[in-house]
């Protein structure tokens, strides 16, 4: 009997359940593979014998893999575990291959960002050393586009079509007043800025906001950015600021956590996010209205408008990696190569796990403006694509039909 | 010559346009109208004479009124103005008349809502006292849901299938991790719960979230509260909480207000607050992680999630205000009347505008539950329909094509 298993892990993406679906259709199908199992909860679900079965759950109704396809978060649960090294914690090992020889497992799927390729990198290692028989593939994701090796992750490209399109939705909404305003739109992405990056994609032939963009990979000097403000209020009323939530100072301090100046209900120092830091900023030096729109997890959940290229990728990416591992690839991570532009065209490869966990990767110098407030149109173009096309949801009675969480909420009743 | 002239006024819904865009299509296409003007923010455009010729605009491109149906915010801008009495401010009257009788305007079409209502009663007052030959009609829209007259406003079903629809998105992403957590979603609603309790609306077959409602309709005791949610831990690990931002302590006064340091684009104290308040009330009792996620102006201006009902409705009201105006009809706000639940049946009438403003429509007590933290199903029944079909945008390259706001930008180029 030859069984493989699959689990999620870290912070959602909107696509990460598509790379799900493609890898349970492809485990499905084909004939060396007998059952499909789901590790609950990331690793966890491995170590404490928490699983389901996913060939029960969906070879009767393949048809659920399309809603599968387009259901936010992880169906699966996720974690945040960084395995320790085996020498450090024997004990966790031994458990996890014991389960993968109770269960016939010879094939691992880990969806996951960083932390979780190290994972796959240290379960391909420890296997190889007690001569365990398994295929350990990664399957990338994350909404920050933080990962070396492929030209972009599948979840980004959805992230950025929901960052896009609410900035030039809000961008309606600032320019109805007819009054000096400030607008900033606090995006995530603690170490690197693409996804902030993406709010440029909203200018178009009317509108030219964001007109501020602030990445993380440039430093950030507060009498500059009022400078950047009070220029361009010399041309136009309605600002609107695109800033990542992580940039920092030139000591390399978060700005979020050194604003200090807000007291909650209790009198206690709320920390405030990076959009609330930067209001107070300009409301100490300018005189006019500002307001911070914080995206929160709607970037990261919002499947309504993900990216039909985007879905796609992620479930061929999940589809091919166990088409990889049946070819008895290991320690490997599942990459996207751009072949060209016009028309956007890929192929889907794999790398070693080992040159991509633990890396991160940041938006190029030369695709940052020398302003240091914008990007430039080279960035531009490698954005373009990713959020093209729009997925098919189905409605009913108004709302998404997403498929149903309840072994995760069931499981987790206390 | 006969001309008639638009308005729109007060803070913004994803289908104000589409009312808009029901006006210019059946005024344009009337023989009794010459010249339709639309007047830029609001009442100022009549006071300072900006104006643009809809007309012009729309007549030799009539596709475009379907782009601008499903256009964010509000194309002809808008302002926060009441008008005083005219005995208060007699010059303001004069101006605003002169401007009518210099370009033959003998139609008034106001889209806005409370403060608007207010305007159109005053303006109709007071021609009838100058014997000046206007009809003023005043169309209604507020995300707030709070007009009394009415069944429901236009606007109110967009922002109700955001919320449900992000509610339900947001709790596939809470239940992801295996720990107890908190989530608390805020949602707009000053004095009245109605789109806070649309966010029932998300509830499923396998999703019971949100688990707790707290509206403005009903006294929060900040102890009832960690109770409900010390209860509900003794069942589930993840609990969601909606809540609006207008909730009030027994003495009335606001759980946010405390919060002075944000202000509105208005310089009213702004609510923004409550989600991070009721953080702060959770982490100084229970030990578990919490976060607070505010929607803030998304609820009004994401257009690609609207409602198909609303936006039809909106655009329907706009177009009978014009034969009822036509018919002689004045000093009125067009109201929608329920006819029957299954299947949905509505009926565009006016009522006196004077019954109308400086009003506000709550939650009726019955339709509340008498645990005070959840909603009925009468008022779910309610809602239902509100929210049923989705918007048909047009997409370019990823993102929504709206009708550009460059006259707006333009004119605002200080």
């Amino acid at each position: 009997m030859t069984n493989c298993i699959i689990a999620q892990s870290g912070g959602p993406t909107s696509v990460i359940n598509a790379s799900l679906s493609g890898i349970i259709k492809a485990a499905i199908t084909h004939k060396k593979i007998d059952i499909v199992y789901g590790s609950l909860n990331g690793i966890h679900g491995i170590i404490n014998d928490r699983t389901i079965n996913l060939s029960e759950l969906f070879e009767p109704f393949m048809e659920r893999l399309e809603i599968l396809k387009t259901t936010p978060a992880m169906y699966l649960g996720s974690c945040r575990h960084k395995l320790k090294s085996c020498e450090a914690d024997p004990d966790t090992y031994r458990k996890i291959f014991d389960f993968f020889t109770r269960h016939h497992i010879h094939y691992f799927f880990y969806i996951g960002g960083n932390d979780s390729m190290d994972t796959v990198a240290k379960l391909d290692a420890y296997a190889k050393r007690i001569n365990y028989p398994i295929c350990c593939i990664g399957i990338p994701k994350t909404i920050d586009n933080d990962l070396i090796g492929t030209d972009h992750t599948p979840g980004f490209g959805s992230a950025a079509k929901f960052v896009a399109t609410t900035l030039l939705e809000i961008a309606h909404d600032a320019y109805i007043y007819d009054m000096q305003s400030v607008t900033i739109i606090e995006i995530m992405g603690r170490n690197a800025g693409w996804l902030t990056a993406a709010s440029a994609l909203a200018r178009n032939t009317y509108n030219t906001s964001p007109d501020l963009i602030y990445l993380p990979e440039v430093s950030f000097k507060p009498s500059q950015f009022i400078q950047d403000i009070q220029n361009l209020q010399k041309q136009k009323k309605q600002i609107i600021i695109a800033v990542s939530e992580g940039i920092k100072n030139e000591d390399g301090n978060y700005i979020a956590s050194s604003n200090t100046t807000h007291n909650d209900l209790f009198g206690h120092a709320a920390l405030s996010g990076v959009g609330k830091a930067l209001e107070q900023i300009i409301k100490n030096t300018i005189s006019c209205k500002v307001r911070s729109i914080e995206l929160n997890v709607l970037q990261r959940s919002a499947v309504h408008i993900a990216s039909k290229t985007d879905i796609e990728e992620a479930f061929e990416i999940g589809r091919k990696a166990v088409q990889y591992a049946l070819r008895g690839i290991t320690g490997h991570m599942m990459v996207i190569n751009r072949i060209q532009n016009h028309p956007y065209q890929t192929s889907i490869e794999s790398i070693d796990v080992n040159d991509v966990a633990n890396k991160e990767k940041v938006i190029p110098k030369e695709w940052l403006h020398p302003n240091g407030n914008d990007v430039t149109l080279p960035l531009l173009n490698y954005l373009k694509p990713l959020i093209k096309g729009e997925a098919k949801i189905d409605y009913k009675d108004g709302i998404p039909q997403y498929i149903s969480h309840s072994h995760l909420s069931e499981l987790s009743r206390s």
